[in-house]
């Protein structure tokens, strides 16, 4: 995998996930040092809609296998935040 | 919520999901310091069916909303782990 490609690729995901990979809203999940075939394995369900989300099906669906590992592997890489306590 | 009850309630998921919220395998998601809100909405995905899973949709079936908003609790205040480098 490639982070930095995933980093590149990542720039749109942030506007929910964070630009740290700790999430904006308390709706959507962390994504920062998440577990890297976890998160392919999640975005794969958006993209073939065995998980349905009004923002997150249209998000994956354009990407590709290198796109999802790339991005994969770029999140998962990033340290997780401590929750405020 | 109520955390201890709900590390009570979180025995069985360490299983998977670690002792310490950290998940043991790749392919199962770390639950530490991820957000409670998602969290919750992700345990009654499994529960009602949104979400399908082999081993999470019979885990969640038994679950009330108190045990969910206290499984979320619980996990949500764990301390996340950085990635192993």
């Amino acid at each position: 995998q490639d982070k930095a490609a995933g980093q590149a690729k990542a720039a749109v995901c942030a506007a929910c996930h964070g630009a740290d990979g700790t999430s904006v809203m308390p709706d959507y999940p962390n994504l920062a040092g998440q577990k890297e075939k976890y998160l392919q394995s999640a975005i794969t369900a958006y993209r073939d809609g065995s998980r349905k989300h009004a923002v997150m099906s249209p998000m994956a669906n354009g990407l590709t296998d290198t796109d999802i590992a790339n991005l994969a592997a770029y999140f998962a890489s990033l340290p997780p935040q401590s929750p405020a306590k």
